[in-house]
């Protein structure tokens, strides 16, 4: 015989039941690597308990604001693990950040977030919740180049359009230079955007040494093979500031010189505070894609050199002080349009420093550097804020990776069985960790590629460089075995206790090679390497 | 004409020089280095007028308490730089420490404390508030070694005990076995410690090898050609704990068992808390000096083993939770007994991490290891928590030394005309920078000294190793020069900016070395090492 309490948690959870329902059969249509289904598995009582208090919370902001949450993701350029000052650098490092350390301790600070080692490979991963490999864009591009995001991904600007967002997308592309591979034909309805660092770069017409004082850029030889008439050639200036609707090919704004790049940061941040502002009050939630160029080589923001705390010799600190700045005011203009509570944001890293252009670079704690699967190159700071959803002062040690925000956003559109099926998605729901907090990460495991992670492992293209499961990770070629939170700066290799990772890493490793043989990587044909070869 | 508020300037700075001068004319005794000699010249009209803020701060204290402040200064053992949560270690790490984190937000956590690179040397720095060459006492003292803290030198504890204050010691002392060696023969009241990490060396007769899962510990070849009768030939259990009063020789407590050794911290802090209790109400200040032997290797404390976020292979890990809730333990006496405003407490580690028993060892995100003149053996975690005095939140970057700690306790027990001036005392009187808070240190340089920094350096004997002067370090056999700010890491050597710096560094040697001449180290004889010898 039922008890009354009994009965009244049975209904509980049958009405919460139809609710989860409403948003979606989570189980239907997306298929994630087989490291994932195993863990879908074997957690399946859990997590369904744990649908009940997500869907819960998130109808009740449904309830209160009567729309989906607006979702504006962030990300910043190069910026290793340990810069900001709430990661143990800040002025440690000459890189002072107040303001996203406030947000860090008004939200949750991601100790173990992933992403890609390097730029492009990372934002394809970010709009497609896909690992690279699986989407051909395994690399970082060069103007040039004709690869880039294909029609045939389907990107989280689409996802979340079919899902019934407004979304725009801010700041530095990176995925190809070709009419398809635009982010206004990539599902956003508008775009202020540059398709790489524009005209900071050396082999840009209009590049300009920034002379300040010490800096070795000048030396590097750093000169790609480039076509002089790539204007005639593209038909656009493909290292200038462009602007872009929906299925609009893209206008010319302005030449990204140096002087304009120092303040680009500022400009972005606010064409995304007054797009926030023209849409915060439409019956259609928003998703902005704001990706900073900050931190990328060669601006050097006056106004801020040498501020308080603020290494002068370095510009890559000034343009991060200057970031800092801009990611507060838009935080500060979700508080005034009162839709803070009904926004998700999510600042991260895109991979970890580029020494090369050291002093003014990135920096890391870690061992290793972008494009390496080192921590260095990999582990990225990160911080999510959602007053009243994330329980503020969290700094949760569970595993999330970059792939994650593409599926959590599907999750929280209530668009969840819009992701393809026909594909693997490598992003794994992680609303249950952003709500329930620490210890609910749904990600146990990390398949880490990279072009080159060590002495022995040289290769030049991206390849599956490193394993992580759970604490404990194996970088292939050299065999090195380390746990990560006993030895996070990777220094003391294969102690004798994780030879049993030999075998669970080599599983792993055959299940998602098997994985990818029933949905193979898409191959892309580059002209340009092609007529370079010839 | 001089106007009304000149008027009332001139008289409220004459009545502070008068404060000033009562607490001894700071010019006379002391003999500092001959970089700080410049610096003293250079500033002395600013710090003449910081001493009128300091002055009238410890007079309120003075008036409202009716004597001195009472110091207590904790001495950790081997913890690297990076492990405390507030360091941007903790749960990171394997390595909570949540009561130290509240410390630290409560008052001043230094980034940039050095320490000598190993144990010994620290606590001759810290007792003499002189570098170790001067004393003598230069490297790690095992078992057997007939050299020690001899009596010419004026230990913090006599200055102390001479200024009127009540002295207890407790815990590691590691400076000496021999009588004249011993704590309460170099000043202290009272002493409640070991000689060394007693019982839980390989050496000793009583140790025993932790058997913890996958140490590697069992495997070191690491024994000490010891003498087997060493309790009748050094007339103590010189691996047991000791107890002894003023003059008095020590009485043996017990062996240090591994058993014993679990709870011994627990141990020292019922002594300190007790000693404390004790001394609050009476006339006389107290300094109490708590060596903490967490941190060493082979104990691991079974009630925090495991515990939340504690790396359970890293019995180091469990150590330091047990001191961390130890430190907790004393600051809330203070509270109760509302003494806390009238007592300066500092936290520090010796060195940095000792890697020889990796995995149950400290960790630093630094370069290096003890023993090394790099950033990760000498840059040391500090806190110092003196509430209503020191202003809470600071984490200021300005260079602090650990024989600082002498001369800044010499300076607020009114004891700094006792520093005596026949020799050279290092440590620079911090109270500004404590006080007055950050950019306030009187510290502009230090002299690493290490045995071998890197593979050109395989000195085994102490050597000058390394000069900083602000933000610049040069390593002198290498020649490596590092911008410590912009690469705390130690990874970019001798950028073209800082050719500038072999001048400096140059002359900042010759300027110690020629104040060596003037004032000769210490040599001390070592019938231990001369019989092996033989």
């Amino acid at each position: 015989m039922l008890c009354i309490c009994q009965l009244k948690r049975l209904v509980f959870i049958t009405l919460m039941t139809v609710v989860v329902v409403s948003y979606g059969d989570l189980s239907v249509a997306y298929q994630p690597d087989a490291a994932f289904e195993i863990e879908q598995e074997r957690n399946s009582e859990i997590w369904s308990q744990q649908e009940i208090i997500i869907s819960s919370k998130l109808n009740k902001l449904l309830r209160k604001y009567g729309k989906r949450p607006n979702i504006i993701y962030i990300l910043a350029d190069d910026i290793g693990w340990g810069e900001l000052g709430s990661y143990g650098g800040g002025k440690v490092r000459g890189t002072p950040t107040p303001n996203l350390d406030v947000l860090a301790s008004q939200g949750m600070k991601f100790n173990s977030h992933y992403a890609e080692p390097t730029c492009t490979p990372t934002r394809v991963a970010l709009m497609t919740g896909r690992i690279p490999a699986r989407t051909g864009l395994d690399g970082v591009l060069f103007p040039g180049q004709t690869k880039g995001l294909v029609a045939e991904e389907y990107t989280l600007a689409e996802l979340l359009s079919d899902s019934g967002y407004h979304t725009a997308m801010f700041g530095k592309w990176h995925l190809g230079e070709k009419d398809e591979h635009q982010p206004t034909n990539q599902g956003f309805d508008y775009a202020f955007y540059t398709l790489y660092n524009g005209g900071v770069w050396p082999w840009a017409e209009n590049s300009e040494y920034y002379d300040f004082e010490n800096t070795t850029i000048g030396e590097i030889p750093y000169q790609l093979d480039m076509p002089k008439n790539y204007k005639e050639e593209f038909g656009i200036d493909i290292l200038g500031i462009l602007e872009s609707r929906k299925r609009d090919l893209p206008k010319e704004i302005a030449p990204l010189s140096l002087e304009r790049y120092n303040k680009h940061d500022d400009e972005l941040a606010d064409k995304v505070i007054s797009y926030v502002e023209q849409n915060a009050k439409s019956e259609k939630p928003f998703f902005v894609y704001y990706a900073s160029n900050a931190n990328q080589v060669f601006a050097c923001p006056p106004e801020y050199r040498g501020a308080e705390h603020v290494d002068e010799g370095n510009c890559q600190a000034s343009q991060l002080a200057q970031h800092d700045v801009n990611v507060s005011r838009i935080i500060a203009k979700l508080d005034e349009l009162n839709i803070a509570e009904n926004t998700l944001v999510v600042w991260m890293s895109d991979n970890g420093p580029m020494y090369r252009f050291f002093p003014s670079s990135g920096y890391s704690w870690l061992r290793g550097h972008k494009g390496q699967a080192y921590e260095g190159g990999v582990r990225t700071p990160a911080i999510a804020y959602w007053p009243g959803v994330i329980e503020t002062g969290q700094d949760p040690m569970d595993l999330i990776h970059v792939t994650d925000w593409y599926t959590t956003a599907a999750r929280i559109a209530g668009g969840f069985d819009k992701i393809p099926s026909d594909r693997v998605t490598d992003g794994i729901d992680q609303t249950s960790f952003l709500i329930n907090g620490e210890g609910y990460s749904h990600r146990n495991y990390i398949y880490h590629y990279a072009n080159g992670t060590d002495s022995r492992d040289t290769s030049k293209t991206m390849h599956l460089a490193a394993v992580r499961y759970r604490d404990v990770k194996r970088h292939i070629k050299s065999r090195e075995t380390y746990n990560i939170i006993r030895d996070p700066g990777e220094k003391f290799p294969s102690q004798p206790k994780y030879l049993w990772f030999n075998v669970v890493s080599k599983q792993m490793i055959a299940r998602h090679k098997n994985m990818m043989q029933r949905y193979p990587n898409r191959v892309l044909w580059d002209e340009y390497d092609a007529k370079i070869s010839e």
